[in-house]
């Protein structure tokens, strides 16, 4: 059992349910030697999808549980109350050790809140950021808190500098990445209060490469690979991307339409604006992972399909396997020590 | 002279300078019969651009200056140092009633400063919030503020709401403008401190139509009317679009350079294409108005041309023929009453 990495998922969460997410498991044990995957859900709902698939039996295990986290509700509430749901049954397991990762599609909300109440923070981390890994024209960057605290301090921004620094440097394999937080501007005089007092703080880091702040406009253009931000800010760029996209390409299509001589070159161009599309694909980067915790609990999109969950949970298993949790405890303890 | 309204302009600011500023008060003149232009400048630098122009001389007037305000250096050093530059010369004509307006494409920083601490805010105005039109699907919606102050408290907001409602349905024409408060979620529990203190506030106020919170993913949906947040979102906001949208083009148009077939449909789309980035072509809707002040202060791009100052000159006009300022006056005093 040991040389097995293993990962709890919440078998019933997103718009697709034990439908995607089980496929993704079974692709995931399938694909990869070293992992198991503990499926929480109910039972038969369980079954019935793990019956359509060819595996080895002993790489799955399905946790019956009986309650599901509504997305619509109180994430506290759901968090605190529904003690047999898939997602609070499967995060204890990460709690007890019986998994070293989680994922779920389900409620953001209740994710982020089980992350810090039933799995818990390392020891040290103030918060604990949500970190998605976010497309640009150069290649990917990460996106650093993109919506788990609201209201954040600057000492909570320099531990995100530092989370973000070692998941680049280990999951992604960006040699020194640099580190930006973002501003209105790049001089040193601009920003809010939250920038100003954070700013001196990440220049006295010395264990990363901080390249100073950069402008919400260059951040598509991959202006750094760690974006520091608050929550609120992160949010905002991630999903007004996501916005402008589709309504760029809605717009755009909507205007090919028109004319007989534009539908014709639209039919040609189809592929090359998909193949730019993709690229904005997020699935294919795994999920968003909450840093600082001990252990690892990922978020996927509500509409996850199974390709998400399985390379979501081989994230998991690079992620344990590249003990970056240990790196992350040591980069933090040395800054709380030098504060002492 | 009382029949015309003057607006005082930068003619040095911009990347463009005397060149285009000059082609764009005159064609603003020739345009609108009841516009008079006070350019500010080096005398012999607008004189030069002037005489390449057939206008009514009666209606361009000169205002010789020696300095211009830096777009690098500190706003607040050069506002109150370059006391003979053309934008605090300008300025200044707005202050003693010279004028009525003001546009710059210079510093937007100095801009932002020169409009609180020359021009002046209104009685009982808090903040003045910078407000660009911002191009959705649907049309356009005013994002408020975009860039002016930063670490806004909740009382500015509510400023912003009212002050933009007036703008959205004066200016634009926008019957009972749909106003929103930019959160990371719609459900009433979510936000920050900054937007969980303001939302009963927005919901209370009676003479705004408030419809909650809008994600930011809905904002280029057209999701409302005037988009409330404070000054750094704001900012995140306009820029990361800017970038998002030019760094897709880009991309798309290598994506479509790579074979034949592309290319050829690439030639037919362009029209349709670029009809689209014309909607997001912000020198259509003239400048960004700086609410609040006593007289209208607008900023216009860096690389602003002939059209959009000439847009901004008529903006001004429009402004002050449609009484905006009484109007908004009368609301913050309506307020400002009832809280005492």
């Amino acid at each position: 059992m040991s040389d097995y990495i293993t990962v709890a998922i919440d078998g019933m969460g997103g718009d697709n349910g034990a439908l995607e997410m089980v496929k993704g498991a079974v692709n995931a044990v399938n694909e990869h030697d070293n992992v198991k995957v503990i499926i929480c859900g109910d039972e038969e709902t369980i079954n019935t999808e793990l019956a359509k698939y060819e595996y080895a039996d002993y790489k799955i295990e399905v946790v019956p549980t009986t309650e599901e986290v509504e997305v619509d509700a109180s994430p506290v509430m759901e968090i605190r109350q529904k003690k047999d749901s898939s997602m609070v049954v499967a995060m204890k397991l990460v709690k007890e050790g019986r998994a070293s990762g989680f994922v779920s599609a389900g409620s953001s909300g209740a994710i982020l809140v089980g992350g810090q109440l039933l799995v818990g923070r390392m020891k040290g981390v103030q918060r604990a950021p949500l970190a998605p890994l976010v497309p640009n024209t150069e290649g990917i960057s990460l996106l650093i808190d993109a919506g788990a605290n609201m209201d954040a301090k600057p000492e909570h921004l320099v531990q995100y500098a530092q989370m973000g620094s070692i998941y680049m440097e280990k999951i992604v394999g960006i040699k020194n990445p640099r580190v930006g937080i973002v501003n209105v501007g790049v001089e040193e005089h601009k920003g809010n209060k939250l920038v100003k007092e954070t700013f001196p703080l990440l220049k006295e880091l010395d264990d990363i490469n901080f390249i100073g702040s950069v402008e919400p406009r260059d951040v598509p253009h991959g202006a750094c690979d760690v974006i520091v931000c608050d929550a609120f800010v992160g949010n905002a760029l991630l999903k007004v991307q996501e916005g402008l996209a589709s309504a760029l390409v809605h717009m755009i299509k909507d205007s090919i339409m028109k004319s007989t001589r534009t539908k014709i070159g639209g039919a040609l161009v189809k592929p090359a604006i998909k193949d730019v599309m993709k690229l904005f694909d997020t699935s294919e980067y795994g999920g968003a992972p909450l840093l600082g915790l001990d252990g690892l609990v990922v978020k996927i999109h509500g509409n996850a399909t199974h390709k998400e969950m399985k390379n979501a949970i081989l994230q998991c298993v690079d992620f344990t396997e590249k003990k970056v949790n240990d790196q992350i405890r040591e980069s933090i303890q040395k800054t709380v020590n030098k504060d002492k």
